[in-house]
């Protein structure tokens, strides 16, 4: 252990963070986590792996599973029960995806049509189930009751996270602190899980567990908060995010919230109507792009995401330096510095 | 042990077969699981009590955990850990339900408006992954790695069955085999697995374990076969089950399968232009009935589940006789009479 403080500054980093590193850390073994996850959605009913495939091989980034490898490299775990671990973690992911989907009726996702377009919504409910059950069976087949702990309980904030979501949405009175909340849960929670486990198979000691589930926690929430940028970010519209996707469902991001935070009666009526789902034609999304640009709430948005990528580094502060923890901080960088 | 044949004849049961002795065998611990029930499906979200109690306090027979209390005390089991375990069935059972319904867009069950109809298909998707995840945690907290594996077993074929189910509806040429493995799975696998897991509990060997997950999956076989034979059964309006239902959604149950193998030119026509959709009026409905009754084939149904309700008693044979077992095969007998 050391104390030293990881700094999120341009000097000790390059000066575009990439994600080459932490990729190229966890790229043998996420060879291995695939094979996991593509041996592991295999079913009799030809259906299933065809709709999973259609998600699972769309380009995903497999974000949450490097979290889990990444982890196992910081604080130096030889084994491999965390690969399949990694791939439960990612059907997790992959069934809260699919069911997203059908919840937000959305259609397209990484650029593609969503499996609920291309399969209709009833067996994408049900291929969620599927992967979701998947997964329990992976962390039985590993054995570990605290993983098991941990991710079943993430599993269940997750869903009261999108519940949450769910409710807040089209309430104009959504505070930060609630929206903070709720991505949190929906968002970080399996953030923080996928990393943490990585100490636990390691059987590391608390610290070492609580250290990655704020790494991991701390980059969920700043993923998030980017994400939600990028959607109200007019540079960002090559990041195949179906921009003002957020805006037409009148769910209430960070973006929104401060800019009718800081907006006055007139544009709060204007956000009232717009998150009420009264007025969001194009027309209305470019003047709401207007009032975030004028407020500039992308770009405040953005410094709560580096706040957050900051926290995030500085939890890995009690790791000795390595090429893992370099990678995991650029990671955070990388993280923040998307859709630029 | 011994061998006795337990026989499913009206000599050795009451001339009208009841719930009431299971009912009161397993009412005070049902009385616990219960608690446990309504203590751990809250959240601080209150949507997630208020949809997820609109089915669970809406009169369903909790079939299942009774299952794992009726098996528990069958075989003298003395503790009461199976009350966690038989609360996390009845999640995943709910779980199930909530999703079956968003899937098939019903609006009524149990004489009731479902979830879905209420709360809207979003909220509903998202509380049965709540519950999901809910049913797991109950299981880590009881800690038995075995336990843990038949449920997340149980639940990836629940979910394969119904995608199964999906797959098929709508397709004239299901045969029977394939009927009986997707109820198989759909419905029998947890059946089996809420009634084995009592075994499990109270460290049994492997033959009990095996005597009462077949006693679980035949009585599910003929539970739901009673139930897809009460679908088109003039006689069983009075089920709560909205009739007609399995037609008018092209399900392709076991009374329409044999009508359809039994039928002549024309009538195989007709059922062909209705499981496509074509023809499904309440005309066509009464059509339908008319043709299962011509071939008899609500009986034919009655008789198979008849069969499967004997094996489910035949597997009890290993116990001693005691007043749970007779409960257990008066229960099958009911299974079999209801909706007469």
């Amino acid at each position: 252990m050391n104390g030293n403080v990881v700094p999120l500054k341009r000097g000790s980093a390059p000066a575009t963070p990439s994600l080459a590193p932490i990729l190229s850390l966890t790229q043998a073994a996420m060879n291995s986590v695939n094979q996991v996850i593509l041996d592991r959605m295999q079913s009799e009913i030809p259906l299933i792996p065809a709709l999973a495939g259609h998600l699972i091989s769309g380009g995903g980034k497999r974000m949450r599973p490097m979290l889990t490898l990444a982890g196992a490299e910081v604080i130096g775990y030889q084994g491999t029960r965390h690969h399949k671990l990694a791939a439960a973690v990612e059907f997790i992911h992959t069934a809260t995806l699919l069911h997203d989907d059908v919840v937000d009726g959305s259609e397209t996702r990484r650029g593609k049509e969503t499996a609920n377009i291309v399969f209709g919504n009833p067996a994408t409910v049900l291929v969620g189930d599927f992967l979701f059950s998947r997964a329990f069976e992976l962390m039985v087949e590993d054995g570990s009751l605290k993983v098991l702990k941990i991710l079943s309980s993430a599993s269940a904030i997750i869903a009261q996270g999108e519940v949450d979501q769910l409710v807040s949405q089209r309430r104009i009175e959504t505070s930060e602190e609630r929206y903070l909340h709720i991505i949190g849960a929906k968002t970080a929670a399996l953030f923080a899980a996928a990393s943490r486990i990585a100490a636990v198979v390691a059987e590391r000691g608390e610290e070492e567990e609580r250290a990655l589930d704020d790494y991991g926690r701390n980059l969920g929430v700043a993923f998030q908060l980017v994400d939600d940028a990028i959607d109200y970010d007019s540079s960002a519209a090559e990041m195949g995010k179906e921009r003002g996707d957020d805006f037409r469902e009148g769910k209430m991001t960070l973006p929104v919230i401060l800019a009718y935070a800081r907006g006055n009666e007139e544009e709060r009526r204007f956000w009232r109507d717009a998150v009420a789902g009264f007025t969001n034609s194009d027309k209305d999304l470019a003047h709401a792009v207007e009032l975030i640009r004028k407020h500039d709430t992308v770009a405040a948005t953005r410094e709560r995401a580096r706040h957050f990528a900051q926290r995030a580094c500085d939890a890995l502060a009690i790791f000795p330096d390595s090429e893992a923890r370099r990678a995991m901080v650029q990671a955070a960088q990388f993280a923040v510095a998307r859709g630029y």
